[in-house]
């Protein structure tokens, strides 16, 4: 079958024919309808031979739907044909964080080197792909694959934030979401289906705060150094219950810092590779930050369940599998407007 | 092998002679070193033929331990010897309970026909007993398998109800357990390690009060028509902040809800057949009732931390396989002091 | 000043004219703008001599909005002129409850003779009343006194049943709502603007459907023996995860348990006499059944931001103050439509 | 009256001659049994005149416990003669926060001028001290005023920043504190009542290390740059769910984030000027780390049952009112063993 690999550091992904794969005991062959590329991708394969954790070549693609081709021995409760969305952060299973369904935050993964598919295991990048156990796959009936490849990922990991702060979420509180792209675009929507919260988005142009407020933003402030300032002003100089950085650079998280208020939630999403001190007086009592990763399998439903509510909706620009390499290159130059999706059949 | 089995309705379980099982892939086949017998087990044996939701014959005993005897292709993560629990409460593992690790609320395990070991699926009370999914198991490491199985239900259970009211369970709350025996026994235990409030224990007669003090209940009271003014006198006339019934007999589940302060928990674990009614007017305000079910695989993994620090322990009396249906006996006639607990390699 | 009272077991609330009233130290005076009529005024009304708990002559009126006329000594934060609402379930503000927020919960107002206004303390229904500590009174800027006057009651008590809800509401729920008159009608609005959950809305005629999806019920399901079977229907079998029951009576109760998922929440408001019983087996495991009361001063804030941000509309009908009688009249005979509100100043 | 008053930026606290305060409408005149010595006073006697926010001269002290002298008019609800503790983060009383119970987070005490006593309003050390509201006095019957005094400060932050961790500490679980004195001291008794979590401690002498073990840490390590790693060991590599850190100065905040776990608490309630940086990859993945302020009324309240219950005992010296500028400088030389109190009526 055709693949999408990574294969050497530094060099650039490439179309390649590898083995078909099967299922062993306990595992599912999935042919992939739809797979979606990410910036994290871009990040990985920015890294040192050092830095690399995961054997090469490694097949891309950590957001992946595909219909089910074949069930490993064992495997019951699914049925050939079904389509299916793939649950990425693979755990060990049983770890406490694994038993309470937190999946992704296994306490033994890296020990026992479990990789999500894309990011370690191949990846959904291919025409077939291999899912470890069926609780890792959730049927999304008649959902478009291609519109639903991303909440995977750029669905799930803000789900996953805001949900920690849902009790602060509470009418007449104040959520910031800085950067409006792929993540916080849809962090935008899921905000609006899920609180009463207003939302207030930071960016850096005029066209990305014009869709925020398309997107539901009820404000939008320009994404620079009066921000805070002027969430400060928007909240009676109270400041904000919730910040999410979906940018995550040193300026973005100062702003987040700022424009926090006493008692609130400063949760950093993006890799931009910025970090917000915390001690006594440094930012408002009893501000928390933190820095999430992805999200859990229940959350995952939910955001399917957003879905066909047709309460979150991401802009995609479709792809052949042959032209993956070129979707890379595009996002990487700041061209893809939404999210890219590949189509491994086509 | 040698297994406990109820056959007919009606009848006394037997011990037979069954075919040795296998594990088939994703299960595991177990060399059972102890399984308990417990009261509901009595109360499955008493339902009619109309009643009774299980194909027959049903080999018992829904709480096990033992040891890794042979793994089903595909199981990873153990090893043959060690020495695990049984988490009895099979689910699905794909609906959304499952999904956030509360098995025992598994939304589909009626519809899909899934039972728990010995409630349904083949139990502990044989030589061998096969576990459908590596998950369902805990290592226990060097704790001793006979004081550790009552913990799988026994320990699990109260475990589970007490965990729902620690929130309110703060220094200068109250909180009454009514009836003393195996589960309430164990519960007053996990009160003192896991709460710094006053324990008030509830039984009828001076002999189980003495054992409820010794094991650590701060007060003891008669269960009788007058015990719930007596905690009212105990709590300045405010009543408990959570009530755990263990009997949850008609006279107990009205003593329950007469103790019961305003914004208060009441749950009732035991299965004696009384309701409590609950609306505007019949109880505090906002007094919450519930009626939980077991536990979750995170939860019985905290017992057997307690255990392994000394916190917990249950008396124990051991029976050789052969003997099990005299201990069932014994147990319905109300003559087991602690838990009675089979060997089946004995 | 004139005083609507309730003067005589058995006997027609009377319009009367009573010495004005003047703040104490820490007390404040309020002009009062609008008081709303509500159902448990006619309840109380018809207790018997021997139930009933409070002196006589009673002014009603536990609904209020008002200005600020004058302030007691030591009273700050407060001006002449101000509209504001009152906060109705008065506390000692000193017990653990009232400590936390929860006045509504106080564990010491009955011991004490701390009534609501309206219910013990002189009501709403005058030209003036005083109000017993500036924490009581929540400003209202530029809402309107009539529409929002129900709020405080109408529109908080439904709140408060959903907050506790709120960590069951996620996508993919079912919630029912029994009863769509005064508090289901808001009920309906603050769940779609607080939840992505599906409403489903139960109620007697096909109009009260009608309405109750003009507010924002997803279903409507005829409230009658069929109905919680049609509820599970609605549900691919598996019931509602939160069931909120506005009536309370014997046949709704029943419902409320019978459309009940495991693990779910059923919260009976309604006063209708009826009472759920709770035991092991009696309903799905781990449903959870209170009967809470009225709200916190916090969550009366929320509501009121609410009705700043538009998401709840309450249909009044006005009366000057001497027709108050005829309100209640009318409201026994089932002749309102939305809320009845008294303008004491017309 | 006699007070200790800081006077001059820069100078030593002064024993000095003031006017008895008289109790205004809602006040309370407390005779001041025991007021407590603590390191931030020393911290707020070394600011600059720029940076000192209070209005000079300031009567220290902001713990104290006292008897009921008079109250003001409208004051109910309190008795003369009774022995009271200070609540002292007083609040508006009236904000989001203030209305749910957490004046420690008021949002609007900077905005009015709102300060705790002896933190810019006239603090416990002087005979006779006004408190601003009954509600911030806590009746603590028979409890030894002298070894209470500290609770409301020394025992009530612990008590609050170990809350926010409770969920996190489940048996099994491993927590850090950093540094045995005053505060952690009594954080490490606080976690033994609250909690089944193994307490390990962290400071800089075996001294100290023993004292630790003495109430109650499972184990010491000594806080250097291998802690972390040592905690790392004791836990199988995990780390620890829960960091408490109450010395807040770079190198232990760095410790507390080397050892923090994934999706673990670091909690930085020290003042030491360190701050620890959050961001994508900087930290194991959600761990989310907080600087909090205090705690609540309820807390306190609590705290004040540990005591009763005789489950926290802080070591104290005493000293007259006279003394209390020497006690202020043995605390600055580090010569204070436990916490120094003052007794003004000796």
């Amino acid at each position: 079958m055709k693949a999408v690999q990574y294969r050497e550091i530094g060099a650039a992904p490439e179309v390649v024919t590898v083995p078909d794969p099967e299922p062993g005991p306990g595992q599912v062959l999935l042919k992939v309808t739809a797979a979606g590329v990410c910036h994290s991708d871009i990040a990985v394969m920015s890294w040192t031979a050092d830095q690399f954790p995961y054997p090469l070549p490694l097949t891309l693609g950590h957001e992946g739907v595909g219909t089910i081709a074949a069930l490993g021995d064992g495997v019951t409760g699914l049925e050939t044909g079904q389509s299916v969305a793939v649950y990425g952060p693979w755990g060990c299973g049983t770890c406490v964080k694994c038993a309470e369904g937190k999946e992704n935050y296994c306490l033994r993964a890296a020990e026992l080197g479990i990789n999500p598919p894309g990011l370690g295991s191949p990846g959904a990048m291919a025409e077939y792909m291999i899912v470890d156990d069926p609780r890792h796959l959730l049927p999304i009936g008649d959902l478009d694959p291609v519109r639903t490849v991303p909440l995977t990922d750029a669905g799930l990991t803000p789900y996953h934030a805001i949900k920690r702060s849902l009790p602060k979420l509470v009418p007449g509180a104040t959520v910031v979401v800085i950067g409006t792209g792929g993540l916080g675009h849809v962090a935008i929507q899921l905000l609006r289906a899920l609180t009463s919260a207003r939302v207030v988005a930071l960016d850096v142009t005029e066209d990305k705060l014009a869709l925020a407020r398309a997107v539901g933003a009820h404000e939008t402030v320009l994404s620079d150094e009066h921000a805070a300032a002027r969430i400060r002003e928007l909240t009676g100089g109270i400041g904000a219950q919730v910040v999410l950085d979906f940018v995550g650079a040193p300026p973005t998280v100062a702003t987040a810092g700022a424009a926090a208020a006493i008692d609130s939630d400063v949760t950093i999403v993006g890799i931009g590779g910025g970090a917000l001190p915390v001690g006594f007086g440094a930012l408002p009592f009893n501000t928390t930050v933190t820095a999430p990763y992805w999200g859990s399998r229940s959350e995952l439903a939910e955001v399917l369940e957003l879905a066909h509510a047709g309460a979150v909706d991401v802009h995609v620009e479709t792809y052949p599998l042959d032209e993956a390499p070129l979707a890379y290159e595009r996002l990487h130059a700041g061209k893809i407007n939404g999210r890219a999706v590949i189509l491994p059949q086509s």
